[in-house]
């Protein structure tokens, strides 16, 4: 299956891009289709690559709006772990095939989770046909004796992913360090050094965990992982809101990634904002999050971007901070190697792109890289293509309605409709 | 002319709202149309009351994305000053229009606009459909014997918009404290007084402002206004960001209304957030705005909505302050009477609202208040009506491409595209 899209501005030019066999074959002002190629006439539509959400709980859509407005804990203990409990895997299926639908629509191409079920989110994300890094998230409230063991859990979590394909890599999530024990982190460390697999984890999203690690292990957060082998090129730390300055120097040096979830953290009032410009100064690789539909509410990146950049003049009090194409690197993937995103669309690249209405109100007139971080929403999106495949023309997603109507039938069986 | 929506969702009922002369007929389950009806059927789709921005200059849309990432100061004298002086009336009215496509596109009903040539905007809102409040920025910088006249320059603005009527308010639009001198101000004051104008103007926008009136006149931005004898129910003040408990009793006990722009003032870095929680508790009618979308650069009000709830949650570090119905109201206009908005859609209003899509990712589950505020951007507008006037179905806007092709035009010869 073959791919091309003419008539494309790219960087000032008019481009044609061809796909084939998921990847960008050629791009170019001088490329022509081929005859077998699908042709998508892209006139009046500017081609960008697609958006990597960091951090994400996709099937989290089934909650979306339930209460809304409560503390993390409260939200956590009255909503959310009652209904997790009668949670099924179809449940998890259809959350998170209307997670696709919205990411498709709003631009983003690849995405990383930690669910339960995984299984069932591997299945629909390859059914949506985006990509994402999965797993399951791993729990053991601290007791390495308890009867819910890490490495069961990992193993049957791994076992429902499934090997490493096109669309979906297998990854290991312990939760964070307040819910997994010592010994399940250096177990988890172990096992995916040995089997090269990501590792995803929350760290330092409240104040409260900083203080209780320092408390329980005499280090801040970031050290005690760094003690239990975890931290590396291949981990991806979720939220980092309460990272001081050591703790970035050895996450840079370490080689891992930060992903901050800016709209999640504001919305469960964390207290404090991601430590960007220190971060990005020690050199710490960065990726931008939505975090669960429970807690933002939305998957649209593009707001997501709007706000990380904005926080980050507020908070320096200088509106010349993280400039409008930096802003783009981030929500992109492209400033971390682990979330393998690009600022460029080049030959033998991911098939992974967008086309945005480049002549609608927001992305019209000035600078396009502005544009895209200030003025779009996910609304600018018109056509996604993942893996060399449309997921979307027009900002029609196939799918949309069937997957609706699922949904709420599966939240009325949740008792949340 | 009139107009039937039927189908719609309403609070929970399929209801049928008629609207006939601007104003709503009729709005209920038994309600039936009327042969002479345009009928719309919202089979799938709420109906809501329509967003009120109560702060733009809208043909700023001309300069979006030019200087986006430079402090206030600078933005205003190397990229804005110098392509304003070569602003002409049908720069302003192309700029307008695009800024009405936008809102419309976005669900914006009715705006607050300052900005010069004052009767080009008015011509363009009128043309476009939507409502507004109209003045021109009015300036003497400080110097009431100045050349620029302030007296002058209001009879002339005033002109230019013409007398109230149906979608176009004319307002009186003193640009600040700090550029309008004391005499000037108080003849405004006078002159709105005697005629039954609105008055808008920024204050405490920076901190700069407030250190400089302190020095200069002994007292905060706001005494400082109320000895000219601006404030009152008819006076809109855009900003607002460092207003004091003292400042936010009187603006109460004076009836005015306080517009927070949340995105531009993180985007300019003023350094503080509006403290909506002291000013609602003083009992100030509070309003919401996207300034410019040169210093935003959005108009999408939907996002401005989710800022600001976010925004004081993460100030007040309390996830259940500002929850999702009240944050909705604000945007709607209902906590102001001056800005004359509603949550409620009853018979006798203006005919203006909104058909969202009900059946899409953002809100076909959960709490609807909660969607509207964290899960939807402009996006989800479908339908838009302004006094009866279906001015947007399906999402598409008429006018749209000829407006962004002459605001193309129109930028080209301002040395800007």
């Amino acid at each position: 299956m073959s791919l091309a899209i003419v008539n494309a501005r790219l960087d000032g030019r008019r481009v044609t891009l061809r796909a084939e066999g998921g990847v960008i074959a050629r791009v170019g002002p001088r490329v022509k289709p081929r005859e077998s190629d699908e042709v998508i006439d892209a006139g009046g539509k500017a081609l960008v690559p697609g958006l990597v959400n960091g951090h994400t709980h996709a099937a989290m859509t089934l909650f979306r709006g339930h209460g809304a407005d409560l503390p993390l804990m409260d939200w956590l203990q009255k909503v959310i772990w009652p209904v997790e409990a009668r949670l099924e895997a179809e449940d998890v299926y259809w959350g998170t095939r209307l997670a696709c639908v919205e990411m498709i629509r709003t631009g983003t191409v690849r995405f990383w989770d930690m669910y339960w079920h995984p299984g069932a989110t591997a299945r629909a994300v390859e059914d949506a046909g985006l990509r994402a890094t999965i797993s399951a998230p791993l729990v053991d409230l601290g007791d390495a004796a308890s009867d819910t063991k890490i490495h069961e859990q990992a193993e049957q979590g791994l076992e429902e992913v499934g090997e490493a394909r096109e669309l979906v890599q297998p990854a290991l999530g312990p939760h964070s360090i307040y819910t997994v024990s010592e010994p399940a982190l250096r177990w988890i460390a172990e096992a995916a050094a040995e089997r090269e697999l990501p590792v995803q984890i929350h760290i330092s999203e409240t104040e409260e965990e900083v203080v209780r690690c320092v408390a329980d292990h005499g280090v801040r957060p970031a050290e005690y992982l760094h003690r239990t082998g975890i931290l590396g090129p291949r981990t991806l730390l979720a939220h980092g809101v309460w990272l001081d300055e050591d703790e970035l120097a050895l996450i840079a040096a370490q080689g891992a990634t930060v992903v901050t979830n800016p709209a999640a953290n504001l919305k469960l009032a964390v207290g404090r904002v991601f430590p960007y410009r220190s971060a990005r100064r020690h050199g710490v690789h960065v990726g931008l999050g939505t975090d669960g539909a429970g807690s933002n509410n939305s998957l649209d990146l593009f707001q997501d971007l709007k706000i990380l950049a904005l926080l980050q003049k507020h908070e320096a009090r200088d509106a010349a901070v993280l400039p409008a194409p930096e802003a783009w690197a981030v929500a992109t993937g492209a400033l971390s190697p682990l979330l393998g995103g690009t600022t460029e669309l080049e030959r033998g690249a991911p098939a992974d792109f967008l086309l945005l209405q480049a002549d609608g109100p927001e992305l019209a007139v000035g600078d396009f890289a502005a544009g895209l971080v200030y003025a779009a929403s996910g609304a600018v999106v018109d056509t996604t293509v993942v893996n060399g495949k449309v997921l979307m023309r027009e900002g029609i997603v196939p799918a949309a309605a069937e997957v609706v109507a699922k949904v709420r039938a599966r939240c009325r069986r949740l008792g949340l409709a």
